[in-house]
Formats: C-alpha cells, sequence, structure tokens
C-alpha cells in the first residue's frame, strides 16, 4: 500500500490557463509546489504555477476552495506548518482542488483566470516555507560515505556501522536561510601544523554539499515511533539544501561529538517545497546492496518501500565567479547526481529518525546528507570533486578552484523526468559567498 | 567591566512578606527565578517566592510594576522568550521592582500581600520555560571528557582539540521536557558482538548526565558574532539539566557525526531559571589550567571573565528505585559535584558558539556537558561513577545498580552557598524511567 498514488493531477496532457507554466521547466500544473512569500511587506502562502504564484489566501476567498474546508485555516498562517500538519488525505485533495482550478478549460478554471489570484514571481520575495524547529542532517550516500573515509581512513573508509544504520545528526535551526541570502565566511579555529597552536580567523576551506531537503508533515508525539510502512505518511515534500561546510574547522573540532560550528553558520534552502504527491510518478528503486552490505533490519524493512521508495530527482551543481559574471559568462555546471543513489530511502530516515522516540514535528526538516554518486563527476562536493584540493577544477573564466573564493556564487538545480509524465523541477537553491 | 554586579537585591538580611521564603533552601527574597506554569488551564509567567508563585501579569494588572513599563508587554506571553529577549538594563530593573514589592515592610510590599499575586507552587503545574529554539549541547567538564576518553581510548583519553575549543554539538530541541515528566526507555541499534549483525530493541545501558543549561538572552544576528567581554548580556539565566543517555544505542551510532538517537529521546530540565543577576555573589574564579594545558585563544580570553566567570553551583544526584519508594527509603544521593569544575565558561561557551557567526537566539539552551569533578563522587553520571559498569553501586534497598532499570527516578539539586550571602537554589530537576 503507497500512500502516495497516481491521479489525474499526473496527467502529461494537463495545461494551464497560466500560460508559462506549460512551457516551463520545473513549475508545470503537474507539479504545484507549496512556498510562502512577500509581496507589499506582508507575507502570505502560495503554490508555483510557471512564472507565476497561487495566493492561496486569495483563492480561498475567492471560494475556489470550498471542497476543501478541512484547509481553509491553516492558509491564514505565515507559514506552511499548519498545511504539512493536515492529514495526508486533506493535502491531497488541496492538490486535486488546485490543479482543477489551474486547468484550462475546467468549469473550475474558467471561473479562476477571472479572479485575480495570482502574483507575479518576479514581484515576490520567497521566504523561509516554514518555522524550522528541528533539522536533522544524515548522511545517506554510501559513495560520499566512502569518497570521505577514504581522505580521512585510506585503509578503512566506511565505518562498520554505515550500511546498518542511517547516520545522522543535528543541525542549528537557526540559521536556515532561503535561496538568494548571501553567506558570510566563516571564522574559527582551524590548526594545520599539530605542532603549533590552532589559529583563529577567516576558514581557508570553504564548501558547498548538494542535498535534498525532507519536511516532515504528520508528526509523532514523544516517545511514539511508528513502522518503516506508515512512514510515507510523516513526509510532506522535498527541497534543495546546501549544506555550506568550513571543512579546516570542521577537520579540527569534529572529534568527538561530530561538526558543529563548521556548519552552523548558514544552510541554505530552495524556497518552493514540491510535495510527495508530486513526485509519485518518479518513485523508483532503492539503490541495490552490493555484495558484503547487509539487508537493512526488521524496522527499516517494507516490502512498499524497497520498490519504490527512492525518488528519482537529478541534481545539478554550477558554479559563478565574480570574475565569470563580470565577463558575462554562464555559470559552470561542475557535478550532476541522482537522489536515487542514496543508501537510505526517505522513508528510512525519517523512520530512524522516530525509532527511538523522538518526536518529530511539522515543518521539521532533514538534509539527506551529501548527494554524491558513483562517478567522478556525480560527487556533490569540492571537497569530493578536487580531492581535498590536490585535483583543482578549472572555471571557463581561467581561474582555478580547490574551495570557494570570496563572490562565489553556487547555484543547485533538481527536476524530475519519465517517460510518459511531464517534468517537474524543484527551482534553484542560490548562496553567494561574502569576504 | 562585569555585566552582573552586586546590589540592595543581594543583601542577606531582606525577608519577605512571603513567610515561606524566608526559611526556603532555594527560593528566598535573593533569588527570585523565572518560569511558566499552568493554573485552571492558562498558561502564565511567574517568579518563585518559597512556596508560591507571583503571577506577573497579575502583578502588573495592579500596578505594582509601573517602574518597568519596558517589561510589561513581554509579560504577557506564555513563555519566556521576549522577557529574556529584553536589554539586561530592564531584566535588573524588573528583578529590583520585584524584590522591593516582596520585601517586608518596604512601601511596594506593604501594597502587594494584598492584591492577590500569588499562586501556591502546589497548585499550579510547571511548564517549558521557553520556547527553545535551538538546543545545543557543550563537554566543558575536563573531568568527565578525560574519564569517557579513558573508557574508549586508554592510551588517548584527552583529545588534543580539547583544551582548544570548547567542544560542543547541536541538540534535538523538541524532545526537552520539564522536570516530573516520564521517560520512556528508547529503543535503537546495539552491538554488543561485532561478528554478529546488530540487534533493535530496548537500550541495556541507559544512563542520565548531570548538566546546567544556560538560558540565552539577548540574541545575535546570522554572521554577527560578539567579544567574549559582552557575552555576559547574551546569558539570562540557568537551569538544570539531565541529558538521558542511552550509552549501548551512542557506542554503535556516534561514529563519525556524533550522538544522535542515544540523546534525542528526552533531555529533562528544572523549570525555574536563576537569572544571572542572581548568581552575582556567587561568581568564581575558573578551574586554573594545569601544566601542559594552553591558555585560551584570545577571542577566548577576556580579564574579568578569567578571575570570576565560573559560576559557584553545587549540584547533586540522587537515585531512587521502584522498590526503595515501596519501602519508604528516600532516594540515595549518589555523587555531588561543583559547576565552577568546568574547563571552560559559561562565557567562553556563549561566544565560542556564535565565534562563527551562528545566531543565537533568546531561549536558546546551551547544555554544559557532564558536570564532573576531580573525585570519584563527583562524576555526573552512571558511566563514570560505574566505570562502564564494572565497578556497580549498591543502593540502600540492597540492589546494584550498573544503569538505569525501570521505574529508576534520578534527581537533581543545585545550590550557591557562599560566606556573607544568602542561599539561593535552582530547584529540582526530576525523572523516572518507564519500560
Amino acid at each position: 500500500l503507497s500512500h502516495y498514488h497516481l491521479d489525474d493531477t499526473h496527467d502529461p496532457a494537463l495545461q494551464s490557463w497560466v500560460d508559462s507554466a506549460n512551457r516551463h521547466p520545473d513549475f508545470p500544473i503537474q507539479n504545484l509546489p507549496f512556498g510562502a512569500f512577500r509581496v507589499e511587506g506582508e507575507q502570505k502562502l502560495g503554490v508555483a504555477i510557471g512564472d507565476a504564484i497561487v495566493d492561496l489566501v486569495a483563492t480561498r476567498d475567492a471560494g475556489l476552495l470550498d471542497a476543501v474546508p478541512e484547509c481553509h485555516a491553516a492558509l491564514d498562517a505565515a507559514v506552511l506548518n499548519e498545511l504539512m500538519a493536515l492529514p495526508l488525505t486533506a493535502r491531497s485533495r488541496l492538490r486535486s482542488a488546485l490543479s482543477r482550478m489551474l486547468r484550462t478549460e475546467s468549469p473550475e478554471g474558467i471561473e479562476a483566470r477571472h479572479d485575480g489570484i495570482l502574483v507575479q514571481q518576479a514581484d515576490a520575495d520567497m521566504v523561509l516555507p516554514a518555522r524550522i524547529s528541528d533539522y536533522t542532517d544524515f548522511y545517506a550516500s554510501i559513495f560520499h560515505a566512502t569518497n570521505v573515509g577514504k581522505m580521512l581512513r585510506p585503509d578503512n573508509p566506511l565505518l562498520p556501522n554505515y550500511t546498518w544504520i542511517p547516520i545522522g545528526y543535528h543541525g542549528r535551526a537557526s540559521s536556515i536561510v532561503p535561496s538568494g541570502a548571501p553567506v558570510r565566511r566563516p571564522s574559527g579555529q582551524t590548526r594545520d601544523d599539530a605542532a603549533a597552536p590552532p589559529i583563529f580567523g577567516p576558514s581557508r576551506r570553504l564548501d558547498y554539499e548538494l542535498e535534498v531537503g525532507l519536511f516532515i508533515g504528520g508528526g509523532n508525539p514523544l516517545g511514539a515511533p511508528f513502522p518503516v510502512a506508515e512512514a510515507g505518511a510523516h513526509l510532506f515534500g522535498v527541497c534543495l539544501l546546501n549544506d555550506w561546510s568550513a571543512r579546516d574547522i570542521q577537520t579540527w573540532e569534529y572529534q568527538p561529538l561530530g561538526p558543529f560550528l563548521a556548519k552552523n553558520f548558514a544552510t541554505t534552502i530552495s524556497p518552493w517545497v514540491v510535495t510527495m504527491e508530486a513526485l509519485a510518478p518518479f518513485r523508483t528503486a532503492p539503490l541495490a546492496r552490493r555484495p558484503g552490505e547487509p539487508p537493512p533490519l526488521a524496522y527499516l524493512t517494507d516490502a512498499d518501500d524497497q520498490e519504490h521508495g527512492a525518488l528519482g530527482v537529478s541534481l545539478e551543481v554550477s558554479l559563478s565567479s565574480a570574475a565569470m559574471r563580470s565577463q558575462g559568462v554562464v555559470p559552470q555546471r561542475i557535478s550532476q547526481s541522482s537522489l536515487s543513489d542514496l543508501f537510505w530511502t526517505p522513508a528510512q530516515i525519517v523512520t530512524h529518525h522516530a525509532s527511538g522516540g523522538c518526536n518529530l514535528q511539522p515543518g521539521d526538516l532533514l538534509g539527506t546528507g551529501t548527494v554524491s554518486g558513483e562517478a567522478k563527476d556525480a560527487r556533490g562536493c569540492l571537497l569530493e570533486l578536487t580531492w581535498r584540493g590536490t585535483e583543482p577544477i578549472t572555471l571557463p573564466s581561467g581561474e582555478v578552484r580547490r574551495f570557494l573564493e570570496d563572490g562565489d556564487e553556487v547555484i543547485m538545480r533538481g527536476w524530475c523526468e519519465r517517460d510518459g509524465f511531464r517534468r517537474i523541477g524543484l527551482g534553484e537553491c542560490r548562496g553567494v559567498i561574502l569576504p
């Protein structure tokens, strides 16, 4: 029994009366991601459609959501938490109502197009979509874990627990910022020379990490775990996530309790949350376990999840230096990978998180960890791509990069494509480094 | 220049018209800790005085806080965050007004005692004092770090970074509960036998950790660290904190990103926040650095802090088993230690946390880490006290403990005593283990 099924909202033939949606790479009528935006000083909830945003309060007040009264109260909030907390059935009915209302020629669509419910994205500022009470970061790519392990422990790259436990740790919620917010290079303690004292100063090995964020939908009370077969009901949707990392600070501070200041100076997320319903056509088989890799323990095993619990999201990272921008050179793609290459599925990640009784709450954010694939150009951070700086990359401007320089902009994109379905996308996650 | 100075609110001769305060071990008129309580279905802010609570809204509405109009709005909230966000000068004026109002014979006191501003603690339920957006746990006791290190790495107990960096990591905010809330024994993956697969089941090595929690007062914006000399303005007050820990889960999961499910099933805090102003008489010199231990780096060095930046808080842990309670045996004290034995001061901890640009917010909670001293009976957790279970302790009931059993209640207490000053206390932090 899958929580997310295909229905008429996924029909690739659907067209919207919002013209830009029909040629938009990310936000056609088959997607309908949720977000929060500011316009004229007011913060509101919306749904992306092409180049526009459906203003959800205006839509409700125009009577266009009369079919889903159970969702009405949640639309008044400034962030998505209350909407995320609604039962999956209510969220699905809201998606259906929005889809019908945005279709060309549907009775609802003919009415809606005259009701002034759209805001142009160019006229709005996107903000964080939810009040993120807790943020957790996982480490679900075995390729990333193996690459990092090879640099630290060449003889023993993958720790014994990796193939048994979805490794994760708590992150900092307060420093999560929306795409576009500049990121200040952090200072911290580093120690390159074990014979000399550490020094305190700006990080010289600043990195990005390409991740996907999972937003929690229905929560669970403290002390009440849930079975993996029910994990789907606890997930609301996904965004892109850049887990900015200061590698020199991390190396010196992380023993024995994990990364801390190396990560908590900023985490950037894309503003549109693509729902699990929208992703239903792109569910796929998880990465096959290789010889020597054990099957998951019973509490992480579900037949449906093992069949198509992974998400087929293509991901890419582009880099643009200040010099490239001043020369008019477009950003350079430096890696591409797939979310389906994770060792652990979203259902396993969320189930494990709550398995000891930890209470997850609507709006909580779970990062997947760096999404790296097996190929060299599928490595999701500079640490791996340049192999700790020993194999620098060259930009179109002729500049060389081992780690990020001031003025560098990192741009992440994600999208889903499959024969027989309309492509949908996660939009962009951008951030530029300030000195 | 110290942020916290002595004034007439610390006068040991002060008596209150609330009689129970004058003989109360923790909450005399010299203390005045803040908290949030529920009575008749309503949640309100209050100040502990003896066996009673000053209802702050009722006090304001009776005109007894007219001297501090800048604090009035913050008193309407259900939690202390807005009050914590007020400037230190406003918070100090509020303390002075409360002190004057509660004094025997003062004009304000004579008026106040007839205004019905008290609620008996026995009639109220204490709740979490603040909305804790982010919770961070440090590792500031060198005795604890050394003991734990000896068990894991006998040849190299203390890692090289320990004496340079206040080691910390992000914790889980959602599972923080107030004193008295029962704690369910968590399940999780453990692996005692490296030749066999791990198993998933209830933890068999459940432990407490005696800590003190530091509540953040004034916050700092993202990307804007502050100097250690200003750290005092960023601290609001302290509470007791029990960082419940499942040692068997921790051992198997913690590499390489730190403890996760071993800690996030519950963290218990005492409900009354003792302010930094109340603690002013008990500031003392930090633990002296021993030969081979470097002085702190410049960003963590402040002359005032090095002179009296530590807090002289005495701490103790008592244990009561279900059998002891049924036999009418009082809880057995199993350890006692002092907060002044930490290697890092509160100012160093909070300054380091923000030093890379991380934004701290009013109401954020920072645990000190297990407060252990050098003596064997000053070890702040069972892992140390029983040396990983190899030296079990015997309870008055004849029962033996290596780790916590179902039905065990852990009771933490903290207090400050100094010649020439009235003793004040932090109250209690209790929790009983459920199966």
